[in-house]
């Protein structure tokens, strides 16, 4: 199964790379590929030039993950974009977001009705988007059906545990934790970034 | 200011990308450089191909990130590269070091007498790398002079914030954690991957 990656121009680093430490330590199970409109070297938001194929080469019945980071803004006005994007996201058996990521999700419309989150310092733009979406501020992921939205860069990591947990069991997930040293917030309800002003 | 990174096949991705999301947050005081022994895209173990600069070319007085990864066991017998990167490590303002990163350094020498410390999976081969080191069985990172060395892989975001906390204060450094939703262990010696069997 592969695990597709959309990049784009000045996407958050964290946003993708964290989730690929988590996914790609099942190495027999997920195959990490990247993506990008054109295709070829994308540019993050922290300087890092990755390689990735053209989007329409893209498998179906996959797993899709959906960074965030500054790049969305200029993106989530892309009509062509989304309307690929929503193709993609249909036919993938999963749908992860990451930050920003929820709002390129939210423009498809696929979103509607049901719950999701997104960045705290993003959060008024992301809803704005798409009202229809049940935006959850207190959240550190929400899971709606194949859809795993987390909210800002680092909770993609727990919410990529998350994921795992949901497929594999918790102890694999507490297994990658502990390999890689990190205190995996394992409650998506536990959210010590809630804020009263969104 | 530069971040210079060294990547080599089979770098542990997050070693790197961790560091990179917190650094990168200071676009004004840092600016992220990737290089390798031979430049060019440089593959890491989870599967993503990143471009980087020929190692000859890096610059002098700035600093040096250098991540762990299964590509280290092959990399520390690279005699050629081991002395490329004492005069390198020698002549950079500060030298962080992640994971198995440390077993690079200490090769060079450059650590004999100094606290240093590792990933816990790892550590029985780290030490025997240089039994000269004063290796720290229980830290999430450690500081001597111009050498940062953290522990496995997500304590690299750890130590980032520390190197921020001591270059321009601790509310800098928790502005950005902040800014991430990151939960930053801001004690370097609140380990609680301690472990009683290395």
């Amino acid at each position: 199964m592969n695990i597709n990656i959309i990049l784009f121009r000045d996407f958050e680093t964290l946003d993708v790379f964290g989730p690929v430490e988590i996914l790609g330590k099942l190495p027999d199970e997920y195959k990490i590929k990247y993506y990008s409109p054109e295709g070829g070297i994308v540019l993050s938001r922290q300087g890092t030039q990755v390689v990735t194929e053209p989007l329409n080469t893209i498998g179906h019945q996959e797993i899709l993950l959906i960074p965030g980071g500054q790049g969305t803004r200029e993106l989530v006005l892309n009509e062509d974009f989304i309307h690929q994007l929503r193709v993609i996201a249909e036919q993938s058996l999963f749908c992860l977001t990451v930050c920003t990521g929820s709002a390129l999700l939210a423009k498809t419309g696929l979103l509607k009705k049901r719950r999701a989150t997104s960045n705290k310092n993003a959060f008024r733009w992301v809803m704005s988007v798409d009202r229809e979406v049940n935006w959850i501020k207190k959240a550190r992921w929400v899971t709606d059906g194949k859809y795993y939205t987390s909210s800002g860069v680092s909770a993609g990591m727990d919410m990529a545990l998350g994921f795992i947990a949901d497929q594999f069991g918790p102890k694999k997930a507490k297994e990658i934790a502990q390999s890689i040293e990190y205190i995996w917030n394992s409650d998506p309800e536990n959210d010590i970034f809630e804020r009263d002003d969104i």
